[in-house]
């Protein structure tokens, strides 16, 4: 008799497995059925989730990316501080070139003309205190002077019409183990069509060109609240691709999410900003620079995906599981009958009893 | 019997499993040799393709990659715009440090003593219409003037000696799961081969200081070509390891791939620029800038990689599978039989005759 | 009789899987036992090390990732050279902002006044050659003039202050496949701690804020002897989560190690350097710039990890080959039996007898 207690059968034909009359007597169009259904699911199970859902079939391989990013736009400001000024992308993109990710000043506080001298203050002390103005006294500092003043940010932003500014996004994939490599301005979009065209989730999927303020506004931000104080946007290329599909079909899909905490319980440097400094020499050799402390959004381009091949490994570990799972049928079966059927006390006694007759028989191996 | 159908053993020792001599008619030298050659065929793919191929007994873990790169040359233009000058690092390399990438000029647009003001062009429109030059009127922008004129870039490219420019890659690898790091500068290497080698695919696979016009060449590509729109260039690393084997065994071994589409077809803002501005003062404060559109390669260094090493669990896992598929040989071997061999008709009559027998004995429980 | 060659059961219940007398005598308290067994360790393995240990039953995701950091401090200088002199984060992080990494200088070999004209050293000759001082007569060159002299470097290192400079890191990371995101600034973490703490593995595990001095000496090295000639550091967060467990269990992990080599028989460009220069131009408007070669600690923040849930396909994956491997217990069993066991001369002329007299009967379907 098959492994599964006597009673339910294996794999492909447990109802052929009879062999003994003694023994036969458990078997019945009941048992035979229980087993099939169990059979069944398991197999449904393998079959349909594993195989067609989840593509046990296939081998992955995960993305190795490239992005190269070029933002346009152009912004006026008008202050009194600065008078009228544009701002082109050499002014406002800092550093000019990044690998994954591109940052656009929308805010600014400028400490111009700094030179290397004494002033009140409060960092390297001198110990020496003197009038900061004319109603405080602070203590006098070895600094770029004068200090810089960040108390108080430019409201509303000083470039928060980098609102309307463009990105187009180069991003180059490539899936080592399959030599797959593709790009996310795909073939069969025109040049025309590239010219002209504004991502859109509905619309324009796949245009490659974003306005930073949809863009933001897509992820349920506020562009000009972000712009205030800066912030980290993620721009997320999935490129999840079925290799066993045709070419075309492995497309990227852009989302956008906010990556830094807004949230005021932990305002510890909220936002993003840092400090950059362009430096002058005056006619007698002296240095001096423009501090700026740039408040901005950083756009950092994330790509990641799965692509999947089929392969003969994964398929047969994946059959292997599965006629194993088959197998747990019998077992399942077995246990059904012993404790749930009416009759189990009585196949529960036939079968112990049974065990017993052989196992008195001990170890002398004699034929009984 | 087996579950098999009554014909077709199991895993280990199918020709013993015969217990009724009324089935055992259909036992014979043929199948048990079938059966035996399907279960050789499963196990020689187990052992051979999942073990020793694909190395199903390894644990795997992908690698954690840190880059430095460091390039040396000097190069020398002569033009009537800028006369005799000369070009160093501090000049080419543009940021001056990035992480896994590095940038080398390879054309400019220069644009010297450009000043906020007024001037002929198009972008943020004042509204008055001038003359941008003898011939042409076009509308007065504030701007940073004189505007840039980038239709015309200078061919050849203005920096195409940087071809012969070098650089030195340092890569620092690191597989977590396995505590395993080693560097792209192998222990085994001298400093005297590291101060005169210059990476070669078949004599020196494993210096790591490429020359800019051989690793493009290498990739199919010409650098001068490359050298005047720019482009993105991928040095890419991989480090498969096997760490079952010997620590001098896990290499570097480069590839070199062209990252942008040079497509004729698609040729929204082909190559690879950016523009990057140098800001001055004069002795009355006013501050001017020279704006640089700088065409250029930017190299990536795409490091990749996974490690394997003997772990128990995936060993297992594969065992297991292994042995399940083993048991399809059974299923195989009855399918065979049932539907190829000769005498299938009178088996089968035979087997089903079997099982209705018992199956009308119904679900008394007695004993026939 | 079951597969394993007539003696050992399956699975389940081995035991009660009798049917003929001629073989029930090598079955005996001793096989079952064995059998049992190693079924049992079998077991034991499966659930205790596949499920317990390794969850196999989850399904697992690589971590996405960004980072952005943020250094504070202040150091002052006093050299002939410079005279006094202070360094803010403007000075000496260079570039401004990087993805996933900050470098911080720490030494300088500084060359003010350099403009292109000729001058004696060894780059781009002349043919004339003059002299260099007033012993050595080097070859006239074209280049940025006066030439970079680097043969010595400060030492003890400039801005070897900046051990004390602290950092904070922001790390937000996103798990896609289950669409889980968190920050290393936990929610349990109050602004008023933010503000004051300084991270330490035993007391502050998770304090994002780090002192650079503290950082390079918990990866074993040497502030100022690593602020000399440079080096990399890697700054490792480990986000390993079980996301079964709850929100809070899932924390990072800090660790640090040094990157780049400092064994003295690879000198080939120790450290890590890069040149950079600040361009001016005076009222003639002829440009000059000061070049740096700057020295410095780049802190490279590798942030990865792993996270699992729980997921039916790895289980059922892993409960297949568990099954299996049950399955294999049948086999051990035979083999211990067949060649261990005392009697196994007779158990196996017993086994071999009788297939032969089964197989004597060759293809002619007749029942004997």
């Amino acid at each position: 008799m098959s492994g599964g207690g006597g009673c339910c059968g294996e794999l492909y034909s447990c109802v052929f497995d009879y062999s003994t009359p003694r023994i036969a007597l458990i078997k019945s169009r009941k048992v035979g059925l229980l087993n099939r259904v169990i059979q069944l699911v398991i197999l449904a199970y393998v079959i349909g989730w594993v195989f067609v859902w989840e593509k046990g079939y296939q081998e992955f391989d995960t993305v190795i990316s490239s992005v190269t990013s070029k933002v346009k736009g152009v912004a006026a400001t008008n202050t009194s501080e600065l008078g009228f000024r544009v701002w082109d992308v050499a002014d406002y993109i800092i550093p000019p070139q990044e690998e994954n990710a591109f940052f656009v000043m929308t805010n600014l506080i400028l400490t111009p003309n700094q030179t290397q001298r004494q002033c009140p203050e409060v960092r390297v002390q001198t110990g020496r205190c003197v009038a900061y103005n004319e109603t405080v006294k602070t203590c006098e500092v070895d600094a770029w002077c004068p200090v810089e003043n960040d108390l108080t940010v430019p409201k509303p932003a000083f470039l928060g019409s980098a609102e309307n500014f463009t990105v187009l996004i180069k991003n180059n994939i490539w899936y080592p183990k399959f030599n797959f490599s593709k790009r996310n301005i795909l073939p069969n979009i025109s040049t025309e069509y590239l010219k002209s065209c504004i991502y859109d989730r509905v619309n324009n999927p796949f245009c490659p060109i974003f306005r930073l303020g949809s863009l933001v506004e897509e992820a349920g931000e506020s562009f000009q609240d972000m712009a205030l104080l800066g912030g980290v946007m993620g721009i997320q290329i999935s490129w999840n691709c079925d290799l066993d599909k045709k070419y075309t079909h492995c497309v990227p899909k852009y989302s956008f999410r906010r990556l830094d905490n807004r949230a005021f319980d932990h305002n510890v440097s909220p936002g993003y900003n840092f400090r950059f400094a362009k430096f002058f020499k005056d006619s007698s050799n002296v240095e001096s620079r423009t501090l700026m402390k740039i408040y901005g959004i950083r756009f950092d381009v994330l790509v990641f995906g799965t692509a999947g091949k089929f392969d003969i490994i994964p398929t047969m570990i994946n059959i292997g599981s599965g006629v194993a799972l088959l197998g747990v049928a019998t077992v399942l079966c077995d246990i059904i009958i012993f404790h749930f059927f009416k009759k189990r006390y009585y196949y529960r006694e036939k079968k112990f009893k049974h065990v017993e007759d052989y196992e008195e028989l001990g170890d002398n191996g004699t034929i009984p």
